[in-house]
């Protein structure tokens, strides 16, 4: 409640690492960069303004499957805006822009992509906790609306 | 300027329909649904909430990537808030709230995928236009930052 | 959880309207519309482009404090996304775009404004159960981070 | 375009700033804090979660009109994310995420407030400029929807 939404289209800019929590929980990571274009009407063109730089964190199976993302490539993240603030070693305090993400896609704009459908289907107990450990949907049905 | 972006996680209710524009543009479409979740006090667990339809249009190449999707795959939806208000045959006001999609992606928390990075390379004039005919970034680099 | 965040900045288009319901809440309704920009190639000048209506639905305090908006106030509304949907006597099946909204305020980009900084500090029981009915944060205070 | 949006409610926790700028533009800025609820299970209430802190700042009639605000006040603001790296003088690089403001505004939830309706309608060339030095909506008008 009271968390601050945001979603970024980008590139990813570092290769995906992945580690181990000492509570056995996998943790997938990478920075995305989204570059800003804006119409110069001097130049009359459209040019590059700022580009954005982010730090992406997905837990558990959205860390497993961030697995198959790769530096380059275009990705919509979307989840939520954290700042890690810590001080260094020397007393330095730096200031640490992360998206917390609940949700990451290679974008369909800029990608063709197999889309493994049996990704998660035999393992009841991941359905039942949800991609970020919280309760899931383990009943959700696709309703037949149109 | 002032559109009002929106993001939707959830799930591709329909099957995925794509259309040529009489300016032959490719146009895809999909109705997703986004089922929220809520703590029940009384019941001491996550119950169903509000479930929310929305329709997806991309255009292009996202219009040509959003044919991998299927019905039932778990899908983040990046775009911009758009409502058509037309009145029908019999003169009612209808209300048609759609998201007029800049990216979408299927959920790596839901599915794992296998990446086309070779899906638009040899298309020099869509990298030009870019994905959705606007002005796109050819030249555009992954810088090396970590 | 999983809710559809959205925000909105544009202009109210109807009177303000606030009703109770049977359980002694109060709501506050209207419509806003945003006014999209394009930049128009050919005239080299901007042009309007889309306009988004979206309903505005706000409770309890929120609902009180809306009450000072008139019809052509500037605003920033943000919320979560809601469509009802809901069939008319005759048959017809129609779809209500909403924002359940969080927070409402006058753009401070258009309008001055006087805040009232006494607002709710003598009403403890709204301050308990915080603006949307939600638990609150009553305890909340200001740190003082620069 | 490519803009990554981003909404903040919370408290200013700081003074409000106002500069000029060397080519006479108005700057306002003060830090925002964003407080998380979430659900304790054992302790069977809601709880503090992370707290969210990001700079905001606003220029021109905004930054007029944020001049209002006062360290304590409950605010929504909507913007574009941005975040600042930079050198220190001994090397560091450091982080400093932002909001570039597009609309600010006293959140009603929790303030009533007085809205001045005449506050830019004698400036006809900053209404030409718009808030943001950006092509404005002179000519907006207000739709008489309901």
């Amino acid at each position: 409640m009271f968390e601050t939404p945001i979603t970024v289209t980008g590139r990813v800019v570092t290769d995906v690492t992945t580690r181990m929590t000492s509570t056995g929980d996998k943790v997938s990571s990478f920075r995305v960069a989204c570059q800003e274009r804006r119409f110069d009407k001097e130049q009359q063109t459209w040019v590059d303004g700022d580009r954005l730089y982010l730090r992406v964190t997905g837990w558990r199976r959205l860390a497993e499957g961030m697995g198959a993302l790769e530096k380059g490539d275009h990705v919509v993240v979307s989840g939520r805006m954290k700042v890690r603030e810590y001080t260094t070693d020397d007393g330095t305090l730096r200031a640490d822009p992360e998206i917390d993400a609940r949700a990451v896609g290679p974008d369909l704009a800029w990608h063709t992509v197999i889309v493994n459908r049996q990704s998660w289907a035999s393992s009841e107990q991941l359905a039942l906790v949800g991609p970020s450990g919280q309760p899931g949907s383990p009943g959700e049905e696709v309703a037949d609306a149109a």
